[in-house]
Formats: structure tokens, sequence, C-alpha cells
């Protein structure tokens, strides 16, 4: 192998920057020629590709977003266009690829894989945290900061006007920005896709937070946690309790922003992982991180094994509302 | 005038904590004792009252929301509501009262003025900034930079994704937050209530920033500045465009938070000058800040006078979306 | 036990707040009283004990310091000091204690248990990550993010002007903040207690750097990994290679400001692990999270051994300085 | 006129970057060719010049430090070295030229304009303030800001403590950060050039706010308002009294950082209406904002003149830390 290429794909997420930086000087550093890939699989088909030199991931360390840029690609979901796409990397030169995103990214890494026999690894680039095989995703960190910083502002509100708060964060199938925030906020109730509750027992709990003598109550719902997220919650509460509440969502500014120091070493090691593994012949595989050792998942197992949020957190969360 | 009392009312906003700590230092600074009154009207008729030393708003000045609660109250809109409230002052021996509020707060203290004689003075504590009589309201500085905030974050996404953002941010009669905000996230667009503008008017700049090569497109609008706002804005646009475009509302994080270092001289100066104001015989006045220099303008005249947004700020916008 | 007793000690540690929290709602649940010990082990001498339920601690989980404050002890140095706190403890029915703190607390901690038999676990509450027995320590995550935010800026100023930048962060002993921040920041070098190097060597990494085009650098210097620290360095590696860079020692910032999600999360389990933990009976021993997971390491073990850096991450920081 | 030059000089502020990109789109808009001189002086003698378009400052405007770079020159302070600089303008085109930069930056602009009548204009950028003709200098919002939260988190570690802690802040010949932040960080003592004190008086104050029942202090040091800055009056408030304190010098981190809205818009008017005056003929001439509006000042004035800081600030300060 002597040239690889890196792309990006899916949902953009703090610390895939870092990501790509890694894989470009580790990948120099071992003697490869590191190609950028633009615009994800689209890209690809497009052979929208660039050479990327140690000097031109310079001061990306710290950005939000993704330089390479990422799109979605209907023409990747054809036979005909992952074809094309496996032509244009043979055609580059390239040996080995480095994907990094989220469920839907390794689903396609795997068809390249299985298809056209492309050398492909992955890392694990998600706010959601939603991937098999490593402990956290990158940018999950990051984004699960980013709402509790606005949590911890609307409870300044929440406090004032002794109100009660529907803060929806983001999480369709999974509730782990949800706990994580719900902990770090001191939500009074926390709404997951893994144990949806009724309006009813959410009433419940927010008058029982009332009669202890707390005048406000936080409630984080996860997107997924109730059919209608936070706003459909926060009416229900009210037709069958009378609480009034606000609502807020939180939506796409959990996205953005600089990565948090954890997403971005996490990112350099899983980018510098990346790299060692596809020397080292392995395709097929996400890389992750679990109890702080590099671990390798096939994509198949990586895309159909569910990770499951942390049942003790989430009784402890019920604890620390008292 | 021997005893004072202080009190925040309307929306809640960064800053009427330092406000409140400038009056009770200040006040006790000229010998007068300070009452805080808790939850706005309604504490001023249910007799909340407490004393407020120096040491009681220690370690306040940092803080968001307000110490002393807010609240709306409907038996103030009552005049036994506010005869109530005129007897519980007079009992507790309160000569003067600085209210820290939006233009609604002034409105109420106008009322006790007139109706009751009780000296008072006002601060203006709103995000809106859309008090006369001051160039910037406490809040203000605040709310615009947590909005940016978002906006970079946005911005991020929008980047990566080569996409068009429709970001709605607080304002419902005024811009002045779009505005600033708008010139300092660098909008494409800035929908004001000051100059409602068309769907159609809208998709024609992002098409034209479009042809100048912007892959991304940020549109801020303020609630007020197209009816439905950003929600109803990006479906129209679409309708009469094709172009799509993602939603994000700010709502209520904007109200929250650690003020800035504006903020906190803001109000600290205001609070302080509120007091003086009130040993120097006024009443029914609102104290701003107009050209550095403190000044003082009648209630009525506060809340009837319309401030308007800077225009050529809003021409130089246009110019900078290039 | 009917009855807990919950101090903090040594330096104050962001999260500590939300530990406290924790041992006081955790251990209400669980049928406790809660008292808090006030000024670490002074106040343990003085019987500077207050009741705390669960609306005492109301709004301290975002909070930075300590609500129980923390100072030092000559008195505990004596057996008679030490007699007297436990008499003290003893006298106000605490059957158990949980301290939360650093080497130096957990020292104490030892001596109580060893002499007085008062039950007593800890919580590692140190910006350090220097105590054996836990992946991560409380107030960790968010010093190396404060630091990192530091570096960020001073890279602004670096780049702008094409210069060298010596930053020193905390770390006497250990280097996990400067390793953590050096890889996070981007540092070109980073000088660890546990790999000390000459101003030789950084000077040539420095001249390397800057022959592969890089203008700029970043060097971490933790406070141990130089005798002098940056300030010392920075003067030596000018006298040895006649590159002149600036110095910015971070100090006191990196123990301030509100916890990060993850130090409020770790916090709060170990809080409430520390509860759990005094109810089952153990004695003696720190409460820490290794691999996701509580484990109970004796005191005697958690200040004697040593937890070293990871080093595939440092050698990781060389191949990134790229 | 059909092309201008725009660059940065001295040391960098943030809102540098805004100001560079409003030159840019505004001299685009006004149909002119406008070059970046990258490297401030020294660039404009070695012919460092780029052509810049509206897209080439895309993304820069919420970033620190200059994307044209800064540099001392020495050459440029020889008359020889100023004839080049000219003449490399003269041979580019370049018939009006923007300075961003401090009062060193003025002087050097001031030279060209008399000696080789070279149309200049400057946007006063440098953070602290200390500027004649303009109220507020770009980049001295974001400072304050950056210094504030560093306040915030020390005052955790001092009211956790109880100790006193001496903050140095950047201004060596003007105190405006130290006093904006002494205010909105609540400081006990703010000791600014403007009005040096001695240790004893500073010590009176602490002991002072000591028996009022403050257990912790804060005093805010400007460089230059005590010989040897904050190090020294800490020592010497220990000689003189016995207090112990901690220090922080907080450095270059006041430089760096995302601009704050405020930052963002002064710094994108005050571009704008450099190109403005340019077009108008003006030159050796600052453009500032004074009470909102856009004033020009002659260079000599700008340089010669003294801006004092607000004295009724001042006095503020003093009452407010009772």
């Amino acid at each position: 192998m002597k040239r690889i290429g890196v792309f990006t794909s899916g949902g953009d997420a703090p610390g895939m920057n870092a990501a790509i930086r890694a894989v470009v000087r580790t990948g120099t550093a071992q003697g490869l020629e590191v190609v950028g890939i633009r615009r994800g699989y689209q890209g690809m088909i497009d052979g929208d590709f660039i050479e990327l030199g140690p000097r031109d991931v310079a001061n990306t360390l710290q950005r939000g977003g993704t330089v390479l840029l990422t799109a979605r690609s209907k023409e990747f979901m054809t036979p005909e266009g992952r074809a094309k796409a496996a032509q244009n990397l043979r055609d580059a030169g390239i040996g080995g690829v480095v994907c990094i995103g989220g469920d839907g990214s390794y689903r396609g890494a795997l068809k390249l894989v299985e298809e056209h026999h492309i050398p492909i690894v992955g890392a694990p680039g998600t706010i959601d945290n939603d991937l098999y095989g490593t402990d956290y995703t990158i940018g999950f960190d990051t984004a699960v900061n980013t709402a509790l910083d606005a949590i911890d502002r609307i409870r300044d509100t929440a406090a004032s006007h002794e109100r009660v708060f529907f803060i929806e964060v983001m999480g369709r199938h999974a509730g782990f920005i949800a706990l994580e925030v719900g902990i770090a906020g001191g939500a009074e109730v926390i709404v997951l896709p893994e144990d949806p509750t009724s309006a009813h027992a959410c009433a419940q709990v927010i008058e029982a937070s009332a009669s202890k003598g707390k005048k406000s109550s936080i409630v984080v719902v996860a997107e997924g946690g109730y059919e209608g997220g936070a706003e459909a919650l926060a009416r229900d509460v009210k037709l069958c309790s009378g609480i009034e509440g606000r609502v807020t969502v939180l939506g796409h500014i959990q996205r953005g922003g600089s990565p948090t120091a954890i997403d971005r070493v996490l990112a350099s090691r899983l980018g510098a992982a990346c790299v060692d593994a596809l020397l080292a012949g392995a395709s097929g595989v996400a890389i992750g991180e679990v109890n702080d050792e590099i671990r390798l998942t096939p994509f198949k197992e990586a895309v159909e094994k569910r990770k499951d949020i942390n049942r003790r957190k989430y009784e402890l969360a019920k604890t620390l509302a008292l």
C-alpha cells in the first residue's frame, strides 16, 4: 500500500477534522501518500480528490465540521454508482481507505468492500454515540457539553420563573446524549428511546418534585424518547395534569463547535489506528476504543449490534433527582 | 428616604443580579436599608419581602437569571391588587422602589406612581434592547453573544454540508438581536420586523449568494420578522424557489447564562444610578445610558416611543454579505 | 449507620460540588442523615458541621469550587488534632465519612481510620489525575478543557506573529494534563515529569518543525517537566539555540470553572458509590472508576502506587506533531 | 483609486480578521481591487502582497489572530526601508492603504503619509483600548471577556480556600482592561496606571473587606499599575501586612480567541468606514467610533492625545466592592 484515501460521511461531528489530520500525519509518517476524498461517497463517484500533506491539515484540529465536506449520495445507492466509485479509487492508485462517519457510512463502506474488494476501515464519527464496538464516538462529548451549556442557561430562566422546561436533545434511536446531559444538567426527568415513558408518568415525577419543594423542573427528552418529541410531551403533560411547561428544541447547535479535549484526543487516536489497521492488512472493520484499548469490529457487527445505555447510570439519575 | 425596595419583573435577563447587587451596595453605602421584593409585582402584593445587606448579594454578579425571582401577576392588573401592593410597601416603610424589567414592568410601575404616589425608578432589564431612553438594555449583549455562539456552531454544519440554514432569534417587535447577530455571524440574509421581507426576495438573495460561489448560507430571522417565524419562512422559500433549508429556533437559551462584561458593567452603573435618582427625588422615570452618560426618561415616554434599529448597520450587513 | 459526614480537602477541583450533592441525595435516599463538614480537616477539629438535605445542594451541580470550603490544617498533623476530630465526629453521631480530595487528603483519612477506627471512604477530587485506582479524577477533564481553551487562544497569537510559545500547565509530579492538552492542542513539544527533556532536545524539535514549514510552535510544559518550569525552559532554549519564545503560565485558572459533563457525571457516580460502600461496611478505601466500573482501592495502595501516563498516547503526540 | 491595500500590524487583536473582511468586501462592492499586505510593514518592504476577493475572506469573521499575519520590522524604522515600502506600493498600483493596528502602527503610517504621500487611513486594532479618537478599539471587548472568564474561575478557588488573589491583566500604560474587568469581576481592589496605589493602601482595603465578613478577595492589577506587576504587589502586601495572596498573570491568553459580537460588529463598521474614507480622499487619519458615530482623527492627534479612563466608573467600582 502506497496511497490511501480518507473521507467523511453522514452528519458532521466535532473531531472529524482531528481524525483527518491524524490519518494524514500518521500516514505520511508511515511513508504513505494520503488523498482526501471530498463530499463523502458522492465525491468518490465524482473523483473529487485532493492530495493532503502534513501542512494541509495544519490549524484544523480545533475546528468543528469537516474540511473534507460531507454529502448524501443517491448515486452510491446503486451498483453502478459504487462501481464508478471503486474504479475512481483504483485509477487514483488508492490502495486503502479510511471512512469517518456513522452507521450509514459503515454500511456503504461494507458494500464497497464486499463488491469491489477495496480495503476500508472506519472510524466512528457521529455525535449520537450509537455505534457498537466503541465506548464513545467522535463528537459525542462535544455534543453533550454543548447541550449541557444550553441546559445550564435554561435553568437560569426556569429557576427565576419557577417553571417547568422540556428540552429536546438529539437521539432518534439512542438516548446516550439525553442520559449524559440529563445527569450532568440535574434533570428531574430524562426521557429515553430505550425506556419510553408516558406523559402521565412524567407528570407524576414533576408533581412529586414540586411537593418536595422544587419550584422548577427540567425534563430532558431525546428526540426519539416520545412520539412527537418534547413539543408533544409538553402538550400531553399539560393535558393530563394541567402542568404548563416551556419547550426548547436544541437542534443543530449540538452538531458544531470546536471539539472538546476528549473528542480531539479520541479522534487523533482512532485516526492513527485506522492507518495502522490498513497497513496491517485489515479491511471491513470499524476501529473503536473500548476500555482505553483499540478494538476492531467487523462493519457487519458494528451496524447490526446495538450498544445499550448504561442502566446503572440511568438509575443513578433518578436517585439524584431527589 | 431611609428604606428602598428593589424587584425584577418580566422575562429574566442576564445582568439582573448585577443590577440588584448595585442597588443594595450603593443603597447601603448611602445609608439606606434595602429590601428585596421577590417574584415581581406578585410578591409586592403578597408582601414577599426580604432584607438585603451587602453580603447577601455576594457571589451573584456572575449569575444568570434573577435571585429575586420573577413572575406574572394578574392581580396587579386590578386597582385592588395595586392598592394592596402600595399598602404593603408603605407598611414596610419603603420610601422608594427600583424596578428592573422591560416595557411591561415600566407600565406597571407607572400605574403605581400615578395611582399611589410611590416613588419608583426603573432600570432596563430585558434582552430585547427595545426600550427607548437607553442605548442598550441589560442582558442584550449576553443574548447576542449566546445566539452568536449558536450560529458559529451551526455554520460548521452548514459549511460541511453546503446547506442553507434559517436561524430564529428572539425579537417579536424589534430586530436588535437579529441585526447584531446577523452582522457578527456573517449572515447572508437578516429578516427584521422593522423591514419585513418576502420569501421570494429572501430566495433571490440566497440564489445570488450561491451564484457568487457561496455553497452555504445563513438566514437570521427575528421572531417577528416573518409571519410564522423561521419555520414558515423556510417552508415558503422552498415553495417559491425549491431551495431546501434547515431550521433552528434558538429559543430560551438566549435568556440565560452568565452575563458578559458589558452587561455586568451596564447593570452595575444603572443599578447605582437608580439609587442616586431616588435620593435626588426622581420618580416615574427610567434610567438609561446614552452615549456613555446616564439619562432619565419618563416611563410614559420610555414605553411609548420606539427606538429604531441602526439603519446604517443594516445597510452594512448587506454589503458585507457580498 | 444512621448519619454520615462529607467533606472536601486539598486543592479545590471542578465537580466537587457534584460529588457532595450525590453523597447528600444518595444518602438521604438510603435513609441516612448527611452532615457537611466545612473547611476539611480543620472543620472536623473545629466541629464546623452543618446538616445537609436534598434541597441544600440544589443548584450546586454546575458550580466550580466547593460549597463546603477547603483548608489546610496543621493541627490535624498532630495526634491530638486527629483525636479531637475523631471525638467531634463521634459526638455528632457520624458513623461514616466521605472524603473528597487528593492524595494528601487520603493520607489524612488513612490516619483517622487507623488511629480512631472511623469508617472513611474517599472520592478522588483533584485536577491532576495522579491518583492510583481510578482512570480519571474529578476535575481533570474540566482542567484539561480550560487549559485547552487557553492554548487555542494563544495559538491565534502564535500563528499571527509566527512565534514560539512555551505554555506551562499544572502537574508537578504527573504529566496527565500536559499530555492530554498537548495532543488536543496540537503541541509541537510536550514536556512531562515522566520523561524529562533537555533544552537542547526541545530546541531541536522546534528547529525540525520550522524546517518542515511550521512558522509557529507550541511547547506545553508540565510544572514538574523542567526544573524552573516553562520560564526556565524558554530561557535555556534561547541560550542553546537562539530561538526566542514567549511564556505563559496558566496557573490557577485551571482549577475553577463550571465542571464539564464528564466531571459532573463522574463526580455523581463516585459520590453515590461512596455512600454505597460505607453502607456495605467498607472503610479505608478510595472509590474510583476503572473501565467504566466502580473499583475500591485501599487508601494505602492509592497513595503509594503510581499511575503512569499512557505511553502510546505520548508516542502518538510525537507522530501527530509532524 | 482603483486598488487599495490592507495590512495588520503590532500585537494581534480579536476582530482584525473581521476588519480585513470588511475592507475587502466593501472595497470590492465599491469597484476596487483589494490587496492584502502580509506581515505588516515588513511585508510592505518585501512586497509580500496577495490579491483578496470576497471569497478569500470567507469563514474568517469568527477567527482570532490575523490571517494577514503581523510582524515587527526594524527595516521600516529606516528612511530607506520606508522608501522601499512606498515604492512597492506604487509598483503594485496601490492607491490607498488601510492600516489595522495600534499606536505604533499609526506612527509608522504617519511617516509613510508624510514622507511618501501614500494615502493611508487607520483602524484601531489593539486590545488595550488606549487609542484616542474612538470609544473602543477592536479586540478590547473580547480581551475583557476572556480576562473575566479567568477571574470567574479563580474566584471559585478564592472562595473555596478563602484566599486573596492578585490577578494581573494587560495594560502597561492604560487601565481600561483592568477597570472593566475589575467591575465586572467584582474585584475588591483595582490597581491602575492612572491611579497608582501603594501596597499599604491595598492591604488596608483587603483588611477592611475581611472585617466586613469577606473571606476572600480579588485584586485586579494592570501590568503598569504597580512597579513589577501583580507579583511585586503581592510580595509587598505580604511584607507590610502579613496578608498572603496567590498570583496569576493572565498574559497572552487575553490576545486570542474568537471575537465577541461587539468586536466583530465594530471591526466590520470601522473596516468599511476606512474604505469610504479613502474613497472620499482622506489620508493620515484614524477612523474611530465615538457615541455610535464614525469619527476621523488625524494620526498625529490619535497618537499624541491620551484617552482617560472613566473616572465615575472607577469610583463606582469602589462603592460596589462594599
